[in-house]
């Protein structure tokens, strides 16, 4: 599928991928070569791993974290997979998702580590944030950090890689300069330092990879995704800011990677080390308060479903 | 034309105007009461006039600067209007400027002062364009500005007032943001303090209402007013920010107003007052080189058109 006869920008072969961010155009080969180059050097521009590191890989079945995950892999790190089950919606994008993530840890011949947020938690999502009135995503998203971040301690990785790309990072940080929230921009860094035994080091490899441009590669590549938004994100406001950069690219081509890049240039350092040095006194995990966000979460959830239980005894 | 049954928030009569950002329905008549008062809390809250005070109004014929116009007059301001003709394109859009401009002097019985860019400059802007290598709209803009300040300082007003309002601020604010343009986020600020036979002090009182609360306000009350938008505006960047900025309030209302007024309270206070001791050896204007950006513009285009005649003269 050569496009308008066009030659591709490193080679001189035919093309198959537009780059406008670029100005460039990509055989399929080359556009594997752009892409894991554009990995190496957000790693090494940002601090991520030193070379041949062990990482675990955040896989959720989408484009992106499956070519993180081969990528790091291209790139000599000890990379396994870590696919956290969410169990939103009716399972069939929780299972297309599982799928996808086995199919990539085949082909790779790595080691994909399965762990379930309900089962971990006791509860769904579902239940949690009706118990502490709080939005679907908002707890979702708490969640996952907590569990993630609990699961790639418990298997000894120090290092968790998500597949979060220059759009997502872009439209958060749109997102956070509009609604000023400064603690957010604070930690706007694609690398975040973690602390032994209490934060893995979080890193972000593809932040200078366009969405459009993971997704040629992932086709280039003929893997079978995940596709799909989340079925739960009704209520969430970053796809408006995930439109509007896409709109703003679109009408002036560079613009987020000037915008995204060029936030952290001005910015200059990565924000502070986390300082944690009190635990939950339920789970032992870094906390400000005497209790931790989510064990605060599962106690009101828990008492929920006792009230809920006792009144229907009371019913009976 | 009433909407849906509604009431006017304000008087329970029949609603006619729908603003979504302050979730509110108004009459005709409340919809001027809400516009006058959103402009009075504006004059206040950025120290823009003190009662009474003589202020020249740049109207353009569009239905922002008329509605600026008459509400600085309902408002006891002694408004006086300058229509600054800028002579673009094919002339039908000067000339319907110019129009719906002394209408609107007519019906205020207020003085409107005419001035002519090209008159003023000796050239048209594309000639300067030309000459200066520089693009369309950014010479049009440093000699619109240049002029505006020249006509209210030889008018003998202190203060020009603009009809820029919430989403060309916010729009601007969003630009400046994304491209990180500190000297101008440094700037931005709805009321610039002025310095006596330097710079005329420059507001915008419509810094809180949205373009289409004044298009409401506009068709309220009957106006003609000059439509569409400059015919020379295509490379202009600012209507895509302008674009993002809408879509992101049609999803989320109250967006823009809360991302430009939270933006102005974090920073808190006003920028600096301009310190220009120097002159422009030829105009006599302020300038920060011993020749102002306008005079040599005009210099390079007085050069390039004696050139032209020169090898006219040769050919002939």
């Amino acid at each position: 599928m050569n496009i308008d006869g066009m030659k591709c920008s490193r080679c001189r072969q035919p093309a198959q991928h537009r780059l406008p961010s670029h100005n460039a155009r990509f055989c399929d080969k080359c556009l594997g070569i752009f892409v894991r180059r554009q990995a190496e050097k957000a790693i090494k521009q940002f601090d991520m791993l030193v070379p041949g590191q062990k990482v675990l890989v955040a896989v959720s079945g989408g484009k992106d974290s499956l070519a993180l995950w081969q990528v790091l892999l291209e790139l000599g790190y000890r990379a396994e997979g870590l696919h956290l089950a969410l169990e939103l919606g009716d399972g069939k994008f929780g299972e297309a998702s599982l799928e996808a993530s086995q199919a990539m840890a085949q082909r790779l011949e790595a080691p994909l580590h399965l762990f379930n947020m309900a089962e971990m938690a006791g509860f769904g999502v579902q239940e949690i944030a009706w118990a502490n009135k709080r939005s679907f995503c908002s707890v979702c998203g708490t969640l996952k950090r907590y569990y993630l971040n609990k699961a790639c301690l418990d298997l000894g990785f120090e290092v968790l890689a998500t597949g979060h790309h220059l759009d997502d990072e872009a439209a958060r940080l749109l997102g956070n300069l509009v609604r000023r929230h400064q603690r957010y921009l604070d930690n706007q860094w694609p690398t975040l330092e973690g602390a032994p035994g209490a934060f893995a080091k979080k890193i972000k490899p593809l932040c200078r990879l366009r969405g459009a441009e993971l997704k040629s590669y992932a086709k280039s590549q003929g893997w079978s995704v995940a596709k799909g938004a989340c079925p739960r994100s009704k209520g969430a406001t970053l796809p408006y800011y995930t439109e509007a950069v896409r709109m703003l690219e679109e009408r002036m081509p560079g613009t987020t990677i000037n915008f995204y890049l060029g936030y952290l240039e001005d910015k200059g350092a990565p924000p502070a080390k986390p300082e944690m040095e009190a635990r939950c006194s339920v789970c032992g995990m870094p906390s400000f308060a005497e209790e931790c966000t989510i064990c605060r979460f599962l106690e009101n959830t828990r008492k929920r479903e006792s009230t809920k239980r006792d009144a229907l005894k009371d019913q009976g």
